[in-house]
């Protein structure tokens, strides 16, 4: 119903997700559980994979999980 | 309204899930709740089904379920 | 968006829950309440409905429901 | 994207929602409140209207409402 | 995907709201906040304005809003 | 599926807000933030833009914001 | 199923939130978590992407971050 003219210079946020395929990120998640992984893939919902994923608490490791899908609705914020 | 080019090459988050099927995998739910079990099938809002399913609650056995069907609303993430 | 090919060998979540129609299931809710009760039908949201459905808190019997629908976005999981 | 072959004798949960019209039935809110009243309509959301509606906390009446339509997104369960 | 007959004589939800039009309602918010008004409009999202509305708490009034736009998604219940 | 017949004579709760554009409103957020300011637009969330906004805590001003675009999910009401 | 119609001087909040693109924008989350940074992109939902990002908690600086995506559902409002 809101159509945006999306010229192929502007960039949106999925965007810079992809860019960030293959290099470490940062996910934070509501609750304030956060990882550390590569990122593997994701979809329009920000579901992604994670590999070489670690979960932290207070900075702090708190498990390694490999590879990890998390479900984007947990997502607060990433950062590649 | 966003199209994503999807070329064969990229996989996405539910290739990840779908190469998981028949594998043991660990599934973490909002408020901590824990499983583990065979992942035997799996839809688009995640809604999965588990074989040899455990509950832990840190760690430990809280119960065994056998077949279970999580709805996918309650998932943080899965690991393989 | 995302297609997923679907062979007839393949099961999904919901095709476990059908085949559960006229069994008992063990129904887990949001907040910890539990139900058991008789599968009777259900539906794409997972609502669905129970016969002889009793409702349990620590594993003791709360209240005796006979039929009883329930909301699907209330369910963390089913175990047939 | 899931079709579900729906013969005619296959009952859906808002069937039994639609042969409870006219007759009592008891609806539990999320956070544990409950009502009592007649059904009178509902519609797929399970928004639903109840006549000689009581609000009720732990099995006592706190106010009669008279009519009442209830949001569907609070509703637990129906018990007709 | 569910069709449900709607012979002309079936109320729905909405319907109940439509006949209260101009009447005075009492409004049940989530975390038991109440408002008092005459209903003017509501849409398919139970989003609804009020006229001479009254913001309630343990049935005292604590605010007089004159016209007041209340968001469906924070309705629990409303009573003509 | 629910079709509302709507006459052009009947007004829904988005033209009340289309009305108070360019007017001071009072929007009250889940958790009893509030916010004061000039209505300047919304869209079908009602996710809204006021100028001259000032944030408000027990009626007191907490923070003057200028601009501020609203996410409609927040907002419990708005009054003109 | 709801038409505004839409002149081309009306202007929508994710209006506003286009001519921020390339400047400082405050971010305030649900939980009272906040971001300064240079809004870089947005989409429909309110996802967006900062650079120069801080985390903020009662005013101090938590954390840089640098590139962030955040997710939309989390945000209560943004200010240019």
């Amino acid at each position: 119903m809101i159509i945006i003219n999306r010229e192929k210079s502007v960039q949106r946020p999925l965007d810079t997700l992809g860019q960030a395929i293959d290099s470490p990120v940062l996910i934070k998640l509501k609750g304030d559980r956060e990882f550390r992984g590569i990122l593997k893939s994701f979809d329009l919902h920000i579901n992604l994979v994670l590999d070489d994923a670690e979960e932290l608490e207070n900075g702090e490791i708190l498990r390694r999980l490999g590879t990890v899908l998390i479900r984007g609705d947990n997502i607060v914020y990433i950062s590649p």
